[in-house]
């Protein structure tokens, strides 16, 4: 296990969010239960239906609002020192009480809160305007500390262990669940304490980029996209490799080539100051160069961090540009329906001369048996 | 496993709900991943940032839209026969795509549907006014019927069963957590595919109605609440019994028998056309005259199907009366800070005729070693 975040660096992420919000037009961020709480406070209650709001704002002490029921577990949370609790009993508008310590006009809500909280807020506070936070606020938590990087290195780490633990171990004859079903041990075996997904998709179920792991048996002759990742340490992993199992034609091999290509073109593109839909745009270019434009179906990568899918996306539209400490996926694929695909992704971060992988296991296509 | 709900049942829930949506004076609804849509189609994929909304409204075909990326897996749900796929490509506005499906003025939206997704709608259906499904229609999964009680009926055997095991093994010496991966595992052995909680609460930790399991040894003389449940057969379980280990005092047993009663009372009370809030009342009043009116801090229930927690919820100013079918927690309790605590839980359905309830075994104090 990582070394706890301390009380101190939950002071400091206080302070820098809500200048932040400032900055961005906002009098304060509204924060509910998931990766933004657990960022800004250590604390991580289910999420139900009662209403947990953290309320921040510049120059005011920030006020995390909970359920009567739960303050207790509340005030256990490593950043709990630095908020002042407000609870609410069962049986009480859990809005009213929220609308009290609110003392503005602007608030920029998790992405993740639960219509039911924001539509209960705009009825009780109906003079706030309230955006999203990937609206006004995005990079949240998009740049990342040194100790974050280092849990994000050793997730990426971990995830390259169990993908060569995966090559040394049989392909053909098994179900893709079965192969599913060691890649998720792997990842546990390595030190993830959570597995969120392990997609096997061989033959053509490779090119359905979003097929999970099925009842397919893999034979001889298959590629096979594996796309596996979870949580380590609370930081997430995601990796994609794609596998052939035999010896691959001279088609598997090109289309392979491209990805690869790709892969580290857009690599090669990460640096400070470089708008998201730039990297997106010079993998995009090549897949498309190279005839196979309308193949590549999804967008270039997504941010990674105490989620699995955050901002930054690296995607057509997206001028955000790069700032070291940023952490997202490069993952172009080609997916040619019917027949297979090929997907490779490693995370990457933004450093003051480029970028860094945390992937850093080999890229080549690997020959499984 | 039980039978999987058909097609037709899926086409008759849309329809129904569509009707309770005019009837509640909405002009549709839209139902996002998780428990609603589930229900509605049986279409369960991650929830992610990237849109996916059922609309559904009277007279008019209910439309999917997917993100294109996920077509495939959406084109496989059960009720996908019954709908019609709308898909939006990476890069695209999916709120643009989602509100040219929307022809009306009023609608309701899942109560979990993600902030940033409703608050993307009114930013470009401006016109429309959203309201949240517990505010207008919170009654859209209560009413279960029959399949669906089979299998909640079966959650609730298994759980008594993992009761009863527990009750054959060591308290005393073992840590909270320990018990708690016992429950765990017997819930699982007794066909549970997931457990969401495990609370094992000892001596003063009782006291605490929120907490979870931690590193205290149990002691001969502790109260120890438990509390756990999790989903079978995609329904949910959660039973609360409150055990002794070694001979309990005099006081102890008083107040397990004044929740007893209060429970038992308020289960009495269960019949058609009695509003929740009674329920509450009937157990309150109860605890109240005992003189711990005070230290019963939470509402009385929650409804629970395909979600833990879900409307109705029995509480003070809940006037939704009881309708056959509905389903959810009597869990009464009483926590005397720093001591020790007691809750007794059975989920019950409401019958033509009164109550049933889905947990049948003792709520005597069960004397453990």
């Amino acid at each position: 296990m990582a070394t706890p975040f301390t009380s101190d660096e939950y002071a400091d992420r206080l302070t820098r969010v809500a200048r932040a919000a400032a900055g961005a037009g906002q009098d304060g961020l509204l924060i509910t239960p998931g990766p933004d709480l657990a960022y800004l406070c250590g604390y991580e209650p289910p999420t139900t239906e009662r209403l947990t709001l953290l309320v921040v704002a510049a120059d005011r002490e920030p006020v995390l609002v909970v359920p009567r029921l739960e303050r207790g577990d509340a005030e256990k949370c490593p950043g709990a020192t630095h908020l002042r609790l407000v609870d609410w009993p069962d049986g009480v508008d859990p809005y009213s009480i929220a609308a009290e310590v609110l003392h503005a006009s602007a608030y920029a809500i998790s992405d993740s809160a639960w219509a039911m909280h924001v539509l209960g807020l705009q009825r009780t506070a109906p003079h706030i305007a309230y955006k999203s936070m990937t609206e006004v606020l995005p990079m949240l938590r998009a740049v990342k500390g040194t100790a974050e990087l280092d849990r994000l290195r050793g997730a990426g780490e971990a995830a390259d262990r169990a993908f060569e633990a995966i090559l040394t171990m049989a392909f053909a004859g098994r179900r893709e669940l079965d192969v599913a079903a060691d890649l998720t041990r792997l990842l546990h075996d390595f030190g993830h304490e959570r597995v969120d997904f392990a997609l096997v998709c061989s033959g053509p179920n490779g090119a359905n980029p979003h097929h999970h792991a099925g009842e397919r048996v893999i034979e001889d002759g298959d590629m096979v996209v594996l796309d596996f990742g979870g949580l380590r340490d609370g930081y997430g992993s995601d990796i994609s490799r794609t596998v052939h199992v035999g010896e691959a034609t001279a088609e598997e091999l090109t289309v392979h080539d491209v990805v690869r290509v790709a892969q580290q073109a857009a690599f090669d593109a990460v640096a400070p100051g470089v708008p998201c839909e730039e990297i997106d745009r010079v993998a995009r270019r090549i897949i498309t160069e190279a005839g196979y434009g309308e193949q590549f179906v999804h967008r270039t990568g997504h941010g990674i961090g105490m989620s699995g899918h955050e901002p930054p996306y690296l995607v057509e539209g997206e001028r955000q540009t790069l700032v070291p400490g940023m952490c997202f996926s490069i993952e172009p694929g080609i997916y040619l329906k019917g027949r297979f695909g090929v997907r490779i992704e490693d995370i990457v971060t933004v450093t003051e001369s480029g970028g860094e992988r945390f992937n850093l296991t080999t890229r080549d296509l690997a020959i499984v048996g």
